[in-house]
């Protein structure tokens, strides 16, 4: 019989050594509301404009791309306003991508990351990945954090790159301006506010962009995944100084950004009205499912973003489970007696509510 | 007067400090033999296949990508051949990212990387950047390589990631299964066999993937950017044991690959007669500019890939420059004495063997 070679046989890094991959799971279900995605697809006049500019792009794709991806850095500016330039802009194949840039230019071997946990669960994968520590951060027991607070453990852990995820993921909350203030103050290393999920907090909410001027230690991240409902596309992006956008430009691979991203990017972001016109509509889902969790005795925390999370499950496995055996996915995200679920389209939120309703209330 | 941040004044890695972004120049000249593009495109009904393919992955753009990219490893083991099964493949965002997760499972901080110099510029960048030590090893002067030699260097370097590139970049020099047999046999670290440029040698020439059963930690990587004319689009890819592939699927950040790129890859492979039809008229061409060369007194080395490095030059800068302003672009790529062309359609090639005739002969 053929010997079949294991990991462990491999002279794998011994930091690796043990671990699985990360992926939430790809199961085919009718209701899949695991992954925070946008479950609308993209309207069909704005595919086929995309299409137009893939098609100039297939031309010309014998040849790399432009590694200064210059035209789609000019829409962001544009998308983003607060008087940015593309000067200012940096893309990536998703903002885990752009995030591992900041670790790779900022952070690395023998530095550290710091963010408040529970936050998305990239960041210390993204963190270690890069060789350097991830250093855990404590909320307040509803998930908020508070500028003294923050700042004070900031101060003390000291860390080169902070990621601040607002509205944080997986829990919702939104952070409040002067807690990011705050901690600039407070910080040696670059601040990172992750804003992935902006576009679903309240329309008068400032963003982190405000900021940027005059702190050049500061970034803000974005993504095309949630609000645009482009995930399949890959596109993260930023915002930061000039001097900050030079500093990834030194650990991206060259040509990183294919043609056929840029292309499906800037065409995306020139129909951007059309692309965002969901938002509202999932926002109103968003309060349906809180609304409803709390009728039903669970416990949703407060959300800025496109999906809830909720507590006062008693067995969560159990409920995980109950719902998807009636076709609902939804995420366990490891944070005891909760589970998150995102805003689908108004059937599938249905969907999702009608069966945690027939599962029967809360214990 | 408002302040300018400055790179130095952000608490960048030290180790990047002083750094310049890698890349080559991006000139417009009305022939760029600079970068081994494939300067034929895409053929028209390809294309138009490909961009059917696009459209149906935009209609699920919302959604993530398939993490797994299953269609594509599919695709790549059948064009492969070898007997290699889908399981056995990976792929990333250009050959760059294959390589750079093969150094973040396998080398990375605190350990090495080795190749023999001169060869591809990026692996010591791509082993710098996650944090592992690059080592070179020697080539003879015509750049061959003898497997009892390359033997000794492995095992004296003793390192944890070798990268053979064959035929070989910037030299187009290629490597006999022997050497890669001996070094296999001197290594204890794992050996990726670059073959990016593999289409373009004589088509009975043998490929490593010949050599794969058995040997756990060999890999054989491949690139789309060169035969199929496919830079702009993004995609590398490698063969090894399915242990090998599990190890790299502990560092890819999730859903690497975008939708788009996967359809668009999967189109082309299934084109692959069409796609990798220029190959031989790109042959006749670099025997034409080889042939040329010697007659006009350079030194051309002998090639097996899409491009011909030449030495006997006096003044490189000088002869650069002059082919820049007849409107040529070729490749300084830092061997003294050296220029390296790409094999162009028959009219650039053309182009480039007059201009350099009009500047005469080989001092």
């Amino acid at each position: 019989m053929e010997h079949v070679t294991s990991l462990d046989e491999l002279p794998l890094r011994d930091d690796l050594r043990g671990l699985t991959p990360y992926g939430a799971p790809q199961a085919p279900l009718p209701v899949a509301l695991n992954v925070n995605e946008n479950t609308h697809p993209v309207p069909d006049e704005v595919a086929s404009d995309i299409l137009d500019d893939v098609a100039l792009a297939l031309r010309d794709v014998n040849r790399y791309p432009d590694r200064e991806f210059t035209a789609l850095r000019e829409g962001f500016a544009e998308y983003l306003g607060h008087g940015l330039t593309a000067e200012q802009i940096w893309a990536g194949n998703g903002s885990n991508e752009v995030l591992q840039h900041i670790m790779q230019a900022f952070a690395g071997p023998g530095r550290t990351a710091f963010g408040f946990a529970p936050t998305y669960s990239m960041y210390p994968l993204i963190t270690q990945g890069t060789g350097a520590r991830w250093v855990a951060g404590t909320r307040h027991d509803d998930f908020t954090i508070d500028p003294d607070d923050a700042a004070r453990q900031v101060a003390e852990a000291d860390p080169d790159v902070i990621l601040l995820c607002t509205p944080n993921n997986p829990t919702g909350t939104p952070l409040g301006l002067d807690v990011i203030e705050a901690v600039y103050e407070a910080a040696r290393g670059v601040v990172v506010v992750d804003e992935a999920y902006q576009e679903f907090a309240p329309h008068d909410a400032p963003s982190a962009l405000s900021l940027l001027h005059g702190r050049p230690r500061l970034a803000v991240s974005r993504t095309m995944s949630k609000a645009f409902a482009f995930a399949g596309a890959r596109v993260g992006y930023l915002a930061a100084d000039p001097a900050f956008i030079d500093a990834l430009r030194l650990v991206r691979l060259p040509y990183h950004l294919s043609a056929l991203t840029q292309a499906a990017a800037v065409a995306a972001l020139r129909n951007s009205a059309t692309m965002l016109r969901m938002v509202d509509e999932i926002v109103e889902q968003r309060e349906r499912i809180s609304a409803t969790l709390e009728a039903l005795g669970y416990l949703p925390h407060a959300s800025w973003s496109n999906f809830v999370l909720f507590g006062g499950v008693d067995d969560t496995q159990a409920l995980w489970r109950a719902l998807y055996d009636r076709g609902v996915l939804i995420r366990d995200v490891g944070i005891p007696h909760h589970l998150r679920v995102s805003a689908g389209t108004e059937a599938e939120t249905t969907a999702f509510l009608e069966a945690l309703a027939s599962i029967g209330p809360s214990a």
